[in-house]
């Protein structure tokens, strides 16, 4: 599979945005987190002041096979009728999303449930859902390649309509049991550090999720190295549309706003596939689901909150917008000390 | 001196916020501290569904006799340049204030440098800065006290104009050392442990600070058990008016955001002078100033973020608006499982 080239970081801008962090009217370094973002923000744009007023969340949604397998606390036909609520502007994220001056796009990937013609969905539907991967691979190479592709179409339709921020968001019954597969195999961490309770499973709950997810990797044995092979194998129509989200908006030199779990799981896909997209990534909140953490530390990301969510959607990754708007906006409107007449040092 | 009376928590908005929190199209618990500030904010508001449309920083200025003793990396100039700064929109606290919807109230409380009539400031400056209280007492009791009624007076004028909610902000060079003084004796923690690099001292300027913080204790010798006293001889103007600001606000049920260190030793002062003022305090982030993280255990109090701020004006504080807000508008906006049709279990 051919990906679109990757532009680096432009070291110009991020070194005159330095130089301008410099020069603001408050001690040097006293702004912390908002000053190195504000300069990965400059870097990423090739703009020494960049802004985003165009920002949307791209929310994909697909079912789970491996569902059937018992290993969520809500049924499967909680993806179509969640679906059906964030297209009725419902959900947490469209809250979220409406304060933040934020667009909603949520992508039927794969969702088993018909929705039919449902407005206020973008309709890319691959198959009634993945397979269940406990019995054999949760798709064939070449859909998980088609759902990459989906993914990449959909985020450059997104910025012919205008886009200078993106989150990434998905719902899916199942797919943190997914994005666990994912995780410890190309991490290679033990699949019960990886496995968390999800939306909420009890203990014999969590222990059958990860005997589940041992057992589709030993019927699966999909290969570390070849992370096409990972998503197809043990992935999800979610996780491999967000994928193709991802690369398609570091190609497009758009900052990537990782949320929890999920799509933490798709950007370790992606960076595997195409390593240039790491710097243009930016995690968020550091998710409650057991095994964020880690993939946090693997792909060397600090998440920029902890509020103890658990939620996906994107939820966490569009309550990050305002910061991040911070960061730019004071690299971009703060008066200099010289602008101010504000002395510099004793 | 006679504070306000302060009303208790609403615990039965609170109970109808946790069970409407229990209905909304989500996983129960799954957004973590939005949830928990949601039933909070319930509470101190008395509203089942409360709205912050209003909001502003109170940016309580001063300066401190200390800072003769060379404690800042700044000269006492700065003061009065920041806050013309502030009062021409230049600030960091401007440039996030605008961003969020917020109004930046700047109040003299007692600048050195005369400010004359200068637009944008609300003049109330009690004294060319307080004294320095290493040779004596930073002030009188009876100026403390009344910079604690100027603090309410401002609060209720703003009140009096719109506010749901607001955050504290300061903007003077010194208040570093006067907060550890106050924080050091208040709670009894060791100097050392309270004193930090404040805009940017060195080992040497730190280690001198933590001698002239120690000095100024010897000298004045507070009483721990009469915050009065503690703001009288090693506080400081906008430290002791930001108190009147908590307490004012405490009494017309707002939600009070503490920003960093020197805001957090208000609140320290003002929690002793009015206990009923707990409930209604927000952590907004972890200063990176030492001695912030123990005020912030000794208050009980989570900070939502840490993105290692340490510039004051009420930044931090500010920042967290937009999560609040958020919080709110769950509560309020959410679609409940019966209205989405959503199924809620197995």
């Amino acid at each position: 599979m051919q990906f679109p080239e990757i532009p680096e970081i432009d070291t110009h801008a991020a070194e005159k945005a330095i130089e301008r962090q410099a020069r603001l009217t408050k001690p040097a370094g006293s702004l912390g987190r908002l000053e190195s973002l504000s300069v990965q923000l400059a870097g990423i744009t090739a703009k020494e002041r960049p802004m985003f007023p165009r920002k949307a969340v791209i929310l994909m949604a697909a079912d789970h096979g491996v569902a059937l397998e018992g290993i969520s606390a809500y049924p499967s036909t909680v993806t179509a009728q969640m679906v059906a609520n964030i297209a009725n502007q419902g959900a947490a994220v469209n809250v979220i999303a409406r304060q933040n001056d934020a667009r909603v796009v949520v992508v039927d990937m794969g969702v088993a449930q018909d929705l039919g013609a449902l407005s206020g969905v973008v309709h890319h539907n691959l198959a009634k859902g993945s397979q269940n991967m406990r019995r054999g691979p949760a798709m064939s190479r070449a859909m998980a390649e088609e759902a990459i592709d989906v993914g990449m179409r959909v985020l450059r339709k997104q910025v012919q309509d205008g886009l200078d921020l993106v989150a990434l968001g998905e719902m899916g019954i199942g797919n943190t049991t997914a994005a666990a597969a994912v995780g410890a195999v190309i991490t290679g961490s033990p699949v019960e550090a990886m496995t968390g309770r999800g939306t909420g499973l009890d203990d014999a709950g969590l222990a059958h999720k990860v005997e589940v997810i041992r057992e589709a990797i030993a019927v699966n044995h999909p290969n570390p190295k070849d992370a096409l092979d990972v998503l197809a194998k043990v992935g999800g129509l979610d996780i491999a549309g967000l994928v193709g989200v991802i690369i398609a908006a570091a190609a497009a030199r758009l900052p990537v706003v990782v949320d929890g779990y999920i799509s933490a799981a798709a950007t370790l896909a992606a960076v595997e596939l195409a390593p240039g997209v790491k710097p243009y990534l930016i995690a968020s909140h550091l998710s409650v689901e057991r095994g964020h953490a880690i993939l946090c530390d693997y792909l060397d990301l600090a998440p920029l909150f902890d509020l103890q969510l658990r939620l996906g959607e994107g939820s966490g990754a569009v309550l990050a917008f305002p910061i991040i708007e911070s960061a730019a906006r004071i690299l971009n409107e703060m008066a200099t000390f010289d602008e101010a007449g504000v002395s510099q040092h004793v």
